[in-house]
């Protein structure tokens, strides 16, 4: 068995450092690609049989916590999830061997079942880093002939934000060039390993730097917050029929480009809307009912069509005093509703706020309040805090 | 003039990696210290004159961000102004010359102006870091005989957790064994430099990991998870004459406990507890009284007592239903209220926050709304966030 190992430890300084998707996201973002989907299928694709170490054995004590770090959780998924689901997505990456010792074998079963891993499967880990990884490279190369990968990626379950841009280069530069030990001068203790003990050709390829390993406390806190910006890039918002609602999605729209965040506003989710469902993680519903039976409806079209592996945040927003009934004095108290709505929501993962609008008297007052809803909202998305659902806030 | 160079850059890998107290807090740690205030002291002490150089002249571009990093604001406050406050309430730091850009001379000023810093004085930098550190020590130099620093520490502005402990061994080291050359062969570029231009000697000495750079964007959000972390270790909670208030309070220190966070518990902040109004960055004020007087008090208290360089976190929680005026109807509406005085004192750096929890029926009722209570509490608390003041929540 012929095998091109590459190793992605110790990255490079690189000139930026933007958040990566975190492999969160079901849809792929072509437009941010170095090689967009029709390069990728102009150079030929990856065509021949890739997959994935990852060594997975670590105890986690420089993070100074108990839980080994690949298995502390971010918005309540672990660490792991994200790094496996990372190579998961990306269509041509056969299989993914986590090496984990053999105390945390059942943990990992039971993270691969939770989130639905299918393209995983475990093996345990030896008495060192390098044993382990060798252990992995073995499990894999146990195979069937046919099944046996052509290229093996080796890469450390703490770093959760690879691209498959990225992968494409090294699987490429793998097959394509074969290896050499002309970039041995940068290698690392890793490289010079396989070069010498496996019998195989290594080259050092630099990575950027979202690539970097979760290793201190404070990484725990860069990554949550990478996580948790790339869940809140955007959201969907829906106004029902409602003129006024219309407007304020408008004056939100502008108010959101002001944070850094793409709306998308829809009168409905219905049709072609109902791609929203699939893949948004923030949706924003304007009403001007004070019954929230859009809110439920949202809650019930979500659970019907994805499993939510990350936190879903909806938003009702309540322009009070427009639907008539208050006027009549029957509306609906909605605050025990919303409570009791997002008590139910937050185990399937969805985090329900609510906002109330006072209706505005004239435009300076409107647009005021509409700052503010928006200064509110993306505050909620972005902090995505399970403490705080069911609350009614005031703009 | 003779000096030694103590380079702190290069920070090497150390088993922990705890939050360090950022300068935020003005009482000193004494349990937490490798040397005690009474070890320093029978060491001998710092009795010789001290002084820092921080460049500050970088440009940022690795964060991606246009502001220069050192001026980059965590929680209303320039990441610049931390890293001066940890070295400025050091007893025995005498100057701290900054070395910044001439473009960005007015807003250090500024900086300085707003921040109440006392030990600075601004010199321009030169075109590069080396030339601009050298300016710094010339800069220090210029003065008379007497005040001349026998040592010099030049530390990275956008290394903002710096602990006095580690300001000690450095300057001792320094002073008592004078430099040698043995640590060299972990020695940086600068320590290298140090050595070949400036005619001075030069030591390597290890630095706890949370001396870290800040250098990509998601340092930044690790810098201020550590400082949110920080200001969130403790919190004050008053309770008034109410016994339901004092039981809630013993509930609320069980749950935090929990958290991991301390709460102090007084029946108000006059004689000595108002010491809690000069270092404690978070109050829960508990109240059967929907009036919010006495979260004006502490308003008050605050603004009267002290320059918030931070912000404070003011949690009014009210205990609805008990004060007797709920049943004859002419109870305070809170929610308008709350608003207007959180609008008020968000300028001065104060965050207030509601939180409503109605009278239990039971004492099961009771401890789950405690719990809630403590949760609410604590999230406000650690998010710090803007956004949501004036809002009052239920429990």
């Amino acid at each position: 068995m012929e095998m091109n190992q590459n190793i992605t430890d110790d990255v490079v300084k690189c000139a930026t450092d933007r958040a990566a998707d975190p492999g969160i996201f079901p849809a792929c973002k072509a437009g941010k690609s170095e090689y967009t989907a029709s390069e990728r299928s102009s150079r030929g694709g990856v065509d021949f049989p890739v997959s994935v170490v990852l060594p997975a054995g670590g105890t986690g004590e420089r993070t100074g916590l108990r839980t080994p770090k690949q298995f502390c959780t971010f918005l309540g998924r672990p660490l792991i999830s994200y790094t496996i689901h990372a190579f998961e997505r990306v269509s041509w990456i056969q299989r993914i061997m986590v090496v984990v010792a053999k105390e945390n074998t059942e943990l990992m079963t039971d993270i691969i079942q939770r989130y639905q891993h299918t393209k995983v499967q475990t093996v345990p880990g030896g008495s060192t880093r390098h044993r382990s990884i060798c252990n992995g490279v073995l499990a894999l190369g146990e195979d069937g002939e046919d099944k046996r990968p052509e290229v093996v990626i080796i890469h450390d379950a703490v770093r959760p934000f690879v691209e498959e841009d990225f992968l494409y280069k090294i699987v490429m530069t793998a097959k394509e060039q074969g290896c050499s030990e002309s970039d041995l001068e940068f290698g690392t203790e890793c490289l010079h390993l396989a070069l010498q003990y496996c019998g195989t050709n290594a080259k050092l390829i630099e990575g950027p730097p979202t690539l970097w390993k979760v290793t201190y406390k404070r990484d725990l806190a860069a990554a949550e917050f990478i996580i948790k910006e790339t869940l809140s890039q955007s959201a969907c918002v829906i106004t029902g029929p409602s003129l006024h609602a219309v407007t304020l999605a408008g004056a939100l729209w502008k108010a959101f480009g002001t944070f850094g965040m793409e709306l998308d506003v829809v009168p409905d989710l219905l049709g072609n809307n109902s791609n929203f469902l699939l893949k948004e993680n923030n949706f924003i519903q304007l009403s001007v009912n004070s019954s929230l039976s859009e809110v439920e409806a949202i809650l019930w079209a979500l659970e019907s069509s994805r499993v939510l592996l990350n936190s879903v945040v909806v938003i009702w927003v309540h322009l009070r005093g427009l639907d008539g009934l208050a006027i009549s004095g029957t509306m609906t108290e909605p605050a025990p509703l919303i409570m009791e709505l997002a008590s139910a929501a937050k185990p399937r993962n969805v985090l329900l706020f609510g906002i109330q609008l006072h209706q505005p008297n004239d435009l300076e007052q409107w647009e005021r309040s509409a700052l503010r809803v928006a200064e509110i909202t993306s505050a909620l998305i972005r902090e995505r805090n399970p403490a705080l659902v069911g609350q009614l806030l005031q703009a």
